[in-house]
């Protein structure tokens, strides 16, 4: 006999922690390197007209509140990369790094970002540090594009699973 | 005293979700625009002559048979790239999206797509909306090979926690 | 009503599975086919002089101590890519695959490779075959870099769910 003690017990209005973050890209022009935080890896191909394939690599700074000079309390540094032919579409795959008085540790998210969705669900898939064994969902908003050289994203993170 | 809840308590032949999809691959080659469902970010490296460090970015449709033109349910969106220097084989990260009535949310998919063996799993680390937070196992069944214009895959998703 | 089983069940000293490998890589540069073990599927980019952006593919050997022609027990099949401008770091998403007597199956492993720190944590992420299921933390420590020729990393993977 066997049974799945997972099944049925999570309540999604209930994360064990919650909190939200905003993240800041500033996309590397060839100029811009003292404020860049994040490059091209690879150029866009030219299926469609929508950067697919570009896949940009960031350490981009995480803040408490929407302006993007506000003190960084964490760091996101992973890739993104543009999916869709006919519109613009993203994935992410990345780490949240936490070092300071108030959390040491990581967690890590992977997910699509539906950029035409108003929000967007992606999943956290683990944690370290203080987030040891953390898994959950981050949810996207998009909340300013000016052209490729600035986006900022805020990112819901709810962990449903806390040790 | 500290025990650990998560301890044998699977049983690899009853996942809470089970079921089956076809993933259909459509490789841009410069001019099929219209047709093409992935795309090519990186060419390969001179390491071997297996496409070792080819990265291909993809929106590919999936199917509940296995004919490219039946009706998708889901589409998959990620990448995948070649990792061997002496035969094909693939490294894949990429979500399920799935959008309709009888399902709306995402799986999170990663693992080693070892080409050479008839079957292969993967990792389901994460999922949201009608998924929620859930885990499993992709098994990979490779069927169609069109030399770099088309392939097939069946996935047979096997999730074992269900929320 | 409804609790979170997953709560404060875990002790990080006790993992129900435990072992050290050692992970070596030795850089694709355009002549060492037969030594490579990895390769370059970008350049880096201008930003910054600490080869940010620059994406490598690799299937390293891993090996029970720490010399690089010991038997390997495992293949490490995946990518890493630097993403800061001021000093070299790192970010991992990669597969281990066992195919031996001793074990067979996968183990998933994705998180930031924070390389001026001693130690850090990426997560375990999920697992099939042997390690059917499995999440926990695998604890990276930089032994030898020379130059972009190898490097070999420990691995400590401790894990927190068997099944």
């Amino acid at each position: 006999f066997s049974t799945n003690v997972h099944s049925k017990t999570l309540d999604k209005n209930k994360p064990c922690k919650r909190f939200v973050l905003y993240y800041h890209d500033i996309l590397f022009n060839g100029t811009n390197t003292a404020n860049a935080t994040s490059a091209a890896a690879t150029n866009s191909t030219n299926l469609g007209n929508f950067n697919f394939g570009k896949i940009v690599v960031f350490d981009d700074p995480m803040t408490k509140d929407d302006h993007l000079l506000s003190p960084p309390v964490a760091r996101a540094q992973g890739f993104y990369f543009y999916d869709m032919k006919d519109e613009f579409n993203a994935w992410f795959s990345y780490t949240l790094i936490f070092n300071s008085t108030e959390h040491k540790g990581t967690i890590n998210i992977m997910g699509a970002d539906m950029i035409a969705e108003e929000t967007r669900d992606l999943s956290v898939v683990g944690g370290t540090g203080d987030f040891f064994m953390t898994r959950g969902i981050a949810t996207f908003r998009g909340e300013t594009i000016q052209g490729f050289s600035y986006f900022r994203l805020r990112m819901d993170i709810k962990l449903y699973e806390c040790y």
